[in-house]
């Protein structure tokens, strides 16, 4: 999407043919730079560090990851080392291990010669497929978006989403963002309740960013007012992200999406999840047991990073300075709170028969 | 509660007998310093400003805050403009409006000369008699914590809180805090999630300072987090307080209240109210149509303060430059999703029936 007017994705090869470079989101809003990628090493630490973030892009930077690896060294300890270690930076994104799935079959019958080759192949094939699926995804989100501008007249839709699931969550359009983007870019009226997104405030720095660098009309608010809203009529449908949903529909997102998902069904505003394929963990079929939930550092918490009265980015504490803090980085909104699940194949309900219909060929695999 | 081990209060009496002494609570958790109010611009500015907030504790300044205005001009005209303007500081708690009328009923009747003297007295009653309501309502909701205690055997109690309704939000013990301090001080095991609640960060600021100052274990948390651990058995029980509830048991309270409130709901974990009854608004009916949700400033949303790295409070800005921004200060949280209030005069169910069985001389009032 449009960066200052320029169309931008946030990952690709540099010029050298063979590194890695990737929008650096930990400098977002403030700061709008590129980060370099050379090793395996590079790869890991972007992951990890949240240089890069969002279940789509982790799946991409992890792939890009794995060429880089098997450049350094191609053998079967190499490729095995790579994939261990990038499959450890994050533990809830499940795209991270399928791109590295989709690596090590492309690679681990070749000679090791020609690995390096198969790898960034492969890489750029899902880049260019996650573009594809989030495409879609919007094509099929910007329909709910239609008919809900059509009982409206003339007045804008609103949508709430937390976290960012826009394109800098993917390698362009977004899962959650795809559908808003496809609406505004089509003339329908549309504006975004933005979810600051505490700890890390990826809504405040990098949802809003995005739609303000795109022209969507959007306002940032704390994430304790999305009830409000939705009881006042202010919201009218909720699109989300996913990090890693289960066979039957349960929603792992970024923490705090149950809680609007609560509110939504209370107020009766329909409640989307927007994923690409890639997003769906075929083994698992109990959100709430089954998929892992990151405990992150206490710091995201007490510290606030933003821009500081002297125009330099700073850190400010926010907690007394010796009281205990807990960091759960995920929730999982379970399958019977969602209203539809929007895929690349189109929209289905949260269960285990609607995601079988749409994904016959996977979803008999266990 | 204790502060460094010394029993404070809110507010109180400067050592001149005329001017009011309170802890200025924008400053903490980083600075403990108290400001001094002289004149009925300083008490206005002060509950404006939240240099003092919570609903209890907004009262008992108004209460003063007209002493001091009579002190200045004790004529009819005077009092009724003191009553205005103070009114007007802060839209939702009702208690601004009671204490002012205490102070307006004890006074309106009496020649201007005696005015003052009479305001003084029932300002210093008003915070006497809040001190009472609060040490009672934490004597009862004491009784949910240890009859859960009993079930949980030597593991600590786990309450989550919302806010700050503490004793800093009232003049002692708090509201939703004092059942805390009570079991705290009995010696059962107590522990407290403490909600950060953005935007002025009441929870991570306040709440947590006066818990750790007290002694009582405690974590903070991001406001996304709480569905999480009641989902995972984290919470036993939640308490929080109201700025102002309706005749039917519909609570107004901190923006995210609600949230809280279904996920309580939803994980059957019981959600009490604590209220003193100058909380309660006697003449709606209707929270959502009827309690006034004050619309805050935008830089409360995209300003953090804290300590910065160099020690000094200091703001850092945490959205994009230009992006809109919305901020509710308050919602409502429906009485079907409230297991009891916690008054003074013991736990009722949140209903019309329910408070008219507690306050049967005021339920009849409209």
């Amino acid at each position: 999407m449009n960066v200052a007017g320029i169309p931008n994705r946030t990952i690709r090869l540099h010029a050298d043919g063979w590194s890695v470079e990737v929008i650096d989101q930990t400098l977002l809003p403030h700061e709008f730079c590129l980060a370099r990628l050379q090793t395996l090493a590079d790869a890991g630490r972007a992951i990890a560090d949240m240089v890069v973030r969002g279940a789509p892009l982790i799946g991409a930077t992890a792939a890009y990851g794995m060429a880089l690896a098997l450049r350094q060294d191609g053998s079967d300890a190499g490729l095995a080392r790579a994939y261990a270690w990038l499959l450890a930076a994050r533990p809830t994104a499940v795209n991270l291990r399928w791109a590295l799935d989709e690596i090590r079959t492309a690679t681990a019958k070749l000679p090791p010669a020609q690995r390096t080759d198969a790898a960034y192949r492969r890489a750029a094939q899902i880049c260019d497929e996650d573009v594809a699926l989030c495409s879609a995804i919007g094509e099929h989100g910007k329909r709910i978006i239609e008919e809900i501008s059509k009982r409206k007249g003339s007045s804008p839709v609103n949508v709430l989403t937390h976290c960012n699931a826009g394109w800098l969550a993917t390698v362009d359009w977004g899962t959650a963002l795809a559908p808003v983007y496809k609406s505004h870019d089509a003339g329908i009226a549309v504006h975004a309740w933005v979810d600051e997104t505490r700890p890390r405030n990826q809504g405040a720095s990098l949802t809003a960013w995005e739609l303000g660098q795109h022209g969507v009309p959007h306002h940032v608010i704390v994430d304790n007012a999305g009830g409000h809203l939705m009881q006042h009529g202010a919201v009218d449908v909720c699109f989300v992200g996913t990090d890693r949903t289960t066979a039957t529909g349960d929603v792992g997102n970024k923490i705090g999406t149950y809680l609007k998902a609560l509110a939504a069904r209370d107020c009766q505003v329909p409640f989307y999840v927007c994923l690409p394929s890639p997003s769906i963990d075929w083994t698992i079929r109990d959100g709430l047991a089954e998929i892992p939930i990151e405990e992150r550092g206490v710091d995201e918490v007490r510290l606030v990073r933003g821009l500081g009265p002297d125009g330099k980015p700073t850190s400010v504490l926010v907690t007394p300075p010796h009281s205990p803090v807990a960091n759960p980085g995920f929730d999982v909104t379970p399958a019977r709170l969602v209203t539809g699940l929007i895929t690349e194949r189109g929209v289905c309900p949260a269960s285990a028969d609607g995601l079988a219909q749409r994904f016959p060929e996977r979803a008999g695999r266990r």
